[in-house]
């Protein structure tokens, strides 16, 4: 007996249902990606370790799956090396090749290898699988999808305006209400340069966020217990108290910041994007929020976090703009933004919704019972017409019990079947079954076809 | 100056214009499969290395990328083991999981983890890539995709009609005309039989392939080098030399196999497949050739294959019954059958046809020409509206210089581009330019919408 299969841990099958929805999401994200002039590329599944090593940090290096090299892995190393048994330091030995850990630095290569046969400004996008050695948990995968569109070779925010109506257009098809929240990484540093705690900007953005939740004075003692002076967490009570519409926030975050050069220029550029967004008119909300820091040392100008307002969950689409994608692979000055929709989110707030529209997931449309070789000979002919037109339709393969095959409809959630007997084939003609109702009816194959294509 | 970034060898970039053509052919074998009621089903990348050893022959396994184990994966290694350096070996004890090589062990191991879920007979189909650490050539890639639709769970003849009209449907689709081989694998057991000669059936196939070219004297004169006995030459006389239609060929192998049981089982399944198939009326021809002998191993029953008519390629298509393929995985007596297109072959006959219809690689329509801040304001409104519509439109995001900005359109292959200064927005109009005829005429943002939709 052979032992019950199995697959890795933190990676999933996809059914057909699941498959059905899931591209349902990427269609549309697609199509509106189409929609704003945005092209597909894809990349390998596997990168060299040169590309992938060194650009998540640390942790992110040992989360890289490494891919054994082929044939003698071993040739060049001594026996003490061997012995050393140092896991990390001999898996860049044994491998030279691992898989792809997100979509941005495989495509940051990709614009510096085929630097000269693109046009910039270069709009793309990808849709394809990346893997993390992640410890697996609920929601977290070791292998999953990411959606990015990235705009590189242009510093114009109209990319921030475009990317934002993207994100607005995406959800408003999904039929899922979401709050867009954006902040700018210049605002932060500037508020860092005007208290003069430049490394404590990470500190100061975790405890503004708990001001619903723990008060003022509580924030206040967070602060004083990160070591930040009275001076700075007297500068920075406007910054914490910040409220009312965005136009009230980016007025009080001009006058605090008015010394800080750097941070007025984020006060701008979020003034330039939210002005246009709102006079495009945006069917959500959007939301300048100052506790949004994803990546920080990442994104160098705006910075967006897409929040479900109607389902507990994390962020659903996040990005923002970076200044030096492909730097670290010799092309310096190429200033990029980008956005990356969290399918496997979007799937569950979608699934807890119930916002599936029928038609995603429709299959087949008909489907022939199987009498005997005679009567399938009859239908197979029907049936080619039927699909000729576009209805898509089966026929039982065998002719089993009825019973067999009408579960067979049922369990695929086919809608329409037809039986086709003696009596059927004298008069060629077919009893198409509606399986919702029950209703039968005798019809022509011209008049089949027609009730299929209504 | 970091090192010029590359990819794995045998792996590919694909740029926009590929992506495009790709998902043609794509989108086409996906839209007839679920004609014929197949739904999609997906599984991970990564594989347990228990799933996939041992399925494809030593050669086989030595060609599986296998993933390094994450954290100490020299625990439980005596140094003994570790010195033996036996690549192979070790490569089981570092690594647990490896990258699929097809997509039918994965779904073997798919069926029998999802029995209990599963709706027999299920038809599904996968599109997905592989990975073969074969040594890269021209047109052999180390990552690839295939396209497989196979019905498991009925040993019904009807699922091979069906699959031969889903080759003629997708390949008339293409414009591609092709001949469709078909053979039995019980045939070519008969002619075994009948000669004595179990062995040695490749060789016949293969001295057989070769008649147009050397001649019969030369064929049995291989055949008898190949160690086949004069009396089993004699035998093989008239399977040599069999010709005329499908018919006929069919009725000299039912006197030439009349002592073998399971050579006229084959001969009926084939005769039974091609008949029906005259009868539906196929656009390709179908042709009865024994020489195909395609993973003699692995095909119990019908076995096929597409060969291109007006391109030297090799198969483009291929595949047959089995009737144990997740007996490996302890799931017995579970029958299918299955077919595979071949993505990278189609992609290159395509292009050297030049068949690619227009519609399947266009990309933006439109591209507003940005000539200033408040000109571009007045663009976005425009955009939205035209995007409302399913335009696909862009505003190039910087002020550029006209040239450059016609040079993107250009090289994006846009066929329109609306120029908006400050005369058009007095007028509330934008000037339509038609990049193929030179023509410009000033438009109202209706008639541009108009314009365009047609």
């Amino acid at each position: 007996m052979a032992a019950k299969p199995c697959i890795p841990k933190g990676t999933r099958d996809f059914s057909p249902v699941e498959m059905a929805k899931r591209n349902y999401i990427f269609d549309t994200i697609r199509s509106v990606y189409h929609l704003y002039g945005f092209q597909q590329i894809e990349t390998p599944a596997m990168e060299m370790l040169s590309t992938l090593m060194g650009k998540y940090g640390e942790e992110g290096d040992k989360l890289l799956f490494k891919i054994q090299n082929s044939g003698d892995y071993f040739s060049g190393l001594t026996d003490e090396e061997l012995l050393s048994r140092n896991a990390p330091k001999l898996a860049c030995k044994f491998c030279e090749k691992g898989l792809r850990y997100d979509l941005t630095v495989p495509f940051a290569r990709y614009v510096v290898m085929h630097r000269d046969e693109l046009t910039f400004p270069f709009k793309r996008y990808q849709i394809q699988p990346v893997w993390r050695a992640d410890r697996p948990q609920k929601g977290r995968y070791r292998e999953f999808y990411q959606c990015d569109a990235d705009v590189v070779g242009s510093d114009s925010l109209l990319n921030e305006v475009e990317l934002m109506q993207i994100v607005d257009t995406v959800f408003s098809r999904f039929g899922i209400r979401v709050c867009i929240k954006i902040n700018n990484r210049k605002i932060l540093t500037g508020i860092a340069e005007i208290i003069g705690e430049a490394d404590k900007i990470v500190d100061i953005t975790v405890a503004i966020d708990k001001l619903d939740k723990i008060g003022l004075d509580n924030v206040n003692a967070e602060l004083r217990e990160k070591g930040i002076s009275e001076e700075a967490i007297a500068k920075l009570q406007p910054i914490i108290l910040l409220s009312g519409t965005n136009a009230e926030k980016l007025e009080t975050l001009r006058q605090t910041l008015a010394t800080s050069e750097t941070g007025l220029k984020g006060v701008e550029e979020t003034a330039f994007i939210l002005s246009t967004l709102e006079n495009l008119g945006l069917k959500n909300d959007l939301e300048l929020d100052l506790t949004l820091a994803r990546g920080l040392n990442y994104y160098t100008g705006a910075i967006f976090e897409v929040k479900a307002l109607d389902v507990q969950i994390g962020s659903i689409t996040g990005g923002g703009r970076y200044d030096n994608l492909t730097g670290v692979f010799g092309m310096p000055g190429v200033s990029g933004v980008g956005i990356s929709f969290g399918a496997d989110r979007i799937f569950d707030v979608l699934n807890q919704l119930d916002l599936y529209p029928k038609e995603a997931v429709k299959g087949t449309q008909l489907l022939f019972i199987n009498f005997g070789q005679c009567e399938a000979a009859f239908c197979l002919s029907i049936l080619s017409k039927a699909r000729a037109t576009g209805i898509r339709a089966e026929i039982y393969p065998d002719s089993s019990k009825m019973k067999k095959q009408m579960s067979y409809a049922n369990a695929k959630g086919i809608p329409f079947v037809a039986l086709v007997g003696e009596n059927e084939m004298n008069e060629g003609k077919v009893t198409l079954k509606d399986m919702a109702t029950g209703e039968q009816r005798l019809v022509t194959p011209e008049e089949l076809v027609e009730a299929l294509r209504r």
